[in-house]
């Protein structure tokens, strides 16, 4: 077979890049190593910038995220009894948008169904070839079949654990890594939200998140140990755990029920250079990965999709290469501002069990900080909003 | 003796009290443990924020001060190659002011001796007595004699190592320290300042800073270990390891000449809790101790002076006890922002031996968001024009 983009991946970055190189008329081919119905069980983010709502809407997918998708001017960070609410159209001039990955990856899945792209699932064996060269191709192997795919790019979209990363000889690579020495119990829940903006909450226990997918549906954070076993967190310790950590108020407010999805996160900050590689590309959780405070794993995704697809559009369709020359320096100067806020935003709600209380009162100052200076406030909204491609 | 308010340290925060309690007719008798020389010969901080500024002129000691200081609208900070200047008149609405705090001082003695207070120096053996009562006194011993000063009030104005916050009971006292594993080395040169404005500079060898004084004195740093002796730096090596951290059109324009001081300071964090107890009020040095990266050392003493002055003045010529009953929220709410800012300039421009290249990457992110986001440098402009009192 051969394609013009061979993309290795087909969660929503690797879509969101076929569905928006076929609008330009470039033809890509996506392989995946699960099933479909294994993609979209995946429960992740939740919060969309409006540049990723944007490029939906440039990729001619986002009738559904504009109906159901649910508009927040804001956000609530509490601190033990302070808290401050972070108003994004305000003080940066835009909104964000709720809508779940899982809807976000259905949506690109219905849309590529329509235009009849080409999904190949349950590939194993995936190995990049000649990607230094200008005929690289990538084999597979399929229903016990050896099959090849010839192409001019490869775009890796294949996430942390994907062969693309790994493809970058170890001479060229260079890791950057921070594990935080806890993890996120998160459980999804079918009662409504208790409030109808998130809420960051940090406590003398840890953090905790309430936020949602929708009217109906509650998506719930408690910070946890690393070593706790989610068989071992029953629903109703997770809600006493959490009513301990939000604000008075809201704990009473809270509506309880069984949880659909219960799983533990570890959190890690993640970023490999360069992203480009020859004619092989990393986008998304391929090259880095953002702890999810500050909501920003699928957004940073987003905006290596929108360099590639505006580099891989200029080569194609005016035989200019500066676009996919310049993409790694590009995307990583966004990826580094991205992994400074979603570093921030961790070290100042989450108590670390290595810190003094000098540190927390530094945590404590710092909400005090944005409380009074606007500046402060508008900073935070800016990077939450997302900074501009 | 008797006086109304006994202030324990004759240095800035000390003297500048006893001027502004002084105009409205409160009466002050300072004690110093040193000789006034001694006090001169101390080489501090040298840029003052407009509200000391303010607070010098409505103590009528700002006229030296207001004809001699170099008005700073902005400052550079650079990383590795990049560079951003911050406007603080642009951007906050105010600049700052370079004037030793040597002069400060100096101004503020002659003030005192035009005006004719009492200031009883090389005092040993300080004693706060009774400072829960109504009616507090403080022995010392001065030339071999025991003497005591019965008052309505002490301000415990006496530095780090002074004996007022000693005086407040381990049981009620709370301490918060960082002490980072750095030092600064100084050198005061009879020589024009590199760049009119100051350079905060971050290098793979650690940070320096391009301060002065004057036209004709300059005040620079490097970032040493710990274990180094001010004996093994040469005005040479002083020099030569500067210009490896400073931008290179900078290091060029070095002009260098004999040291006329050098020395070796530790960075710490600290503030004790509360600050006052009974009639006894900490300020400055006394309660709470900045790295000198960001220059808040002199001008956090000066906000706890601001709000001790108006509580002091509230009570005596209005009867109303609320500013003092006050004292130690209000004075703490301004230390612990002006702590979280030199905290976070102190880990944006320091090499620390046990970070990591995440770590750096992260620095270096900050300097990029520095450079793109005009909110974040809005905020580093308000904190380092200082908060509003």
């Amino acid at each position: 077979m051969r394609t013009q983009v061979a993309i290795i991946g087909g969660g929503p970055s690797g879509l969101l890049l076929s569905q928006l190189l076929m609008k330009e008329g470039i033809e890509a081919v996506v392989l995946e190593r699960q099933t479909r119905e294994h993609v979209l069980g995946r429960i992740r983010a939740g919060v969309l910038e409006m540049g990723f709502v944007d490029l939906m809407r440039e990729a001619g997918v986002a009738e559904r995220l504009d109906r159901e998708g649910f508009i927040h001017d804001g956000t609530v960070l509490s601190f033990d009894n302070e808290q401050v609410r972070i108003d994004f159209t305000e003080l940066a001039g835009r909104p964000v948008t709720v809508y779940g990955q899982t809807e976000v990856t259905r949506d690109l899945y219905d849309a590529r169904d329509k235009t009849g792209g080409t999904t190949i699932f349950e590939v194993e064996n995936v190995v990049l070839h000649d990607v230094e060269t200008d005929k690289p191709y990538v084999t597979y192997r399929k229903n016990g079949q050896e099959a090849r795919i010839d192409c001019d790019f490869i775009a890796g979209c294949d996430g942390f654990h994907g062969v693309s990363r790994k493809t970058i000889p170890d001479t060229v690579r260079r890791d950057f890594e921070k594990v935080y020495p806890f993890g996120w119990l998160g459980i999804l829940s079918e009662t409504p939200p208790v409030h109808h903006e998130l809420i960051y909450a940090s406590s003398e226990r840890g953090f905790a998140l309430c936020s949602m997918r929708n009217a109906h549906l509650s998506r719930y954070y408690v910070q946890c140990d690393l070593s706790d076993k989610v068989e071992a967190w029953s629903d109703q310790a997770f809600w006493d755990e959490l009513r301990r950590r939000i604000p008075a108020e809201t704990a009473e407010a809270l509506v309880t029920g069984p949880s659909i999805e219960k799983s533990i996160a570890p959190l890690r900050s993640f970023v490999s250079e360069p992203m480009r590689w020859g004619r092989l590309f990393l986008c998304g959780d391929a090259a880095h990965i953002v702890p999810p405070t500050g909501a920003k794993g699928l957004n940073s995704a987003a905006s290596d999709v929108f360099y590639l697809h505006r580099g891989l559009t200029s080569y194609y369709q005016e035989r200019d290469s500066a676009g996919i020359d310049g993409y790694s320096q590009k995307a990583l100067a966004r990826v580094w501002k991205t992994q400074r806020f979603s570093w921030w935003m961790t070290n100042l709600l989450h108590r670390f069990p290595d810190r003094s209380d000098f540190d927390i009162r530094m945590q404590q100052a710092e909400i005090a900080h944005l409380q009074d200076v606007r500046a402060a406030q508008e900073t935070l909204a800016k990077n939450y909003v997302g900074l501009p491609y």
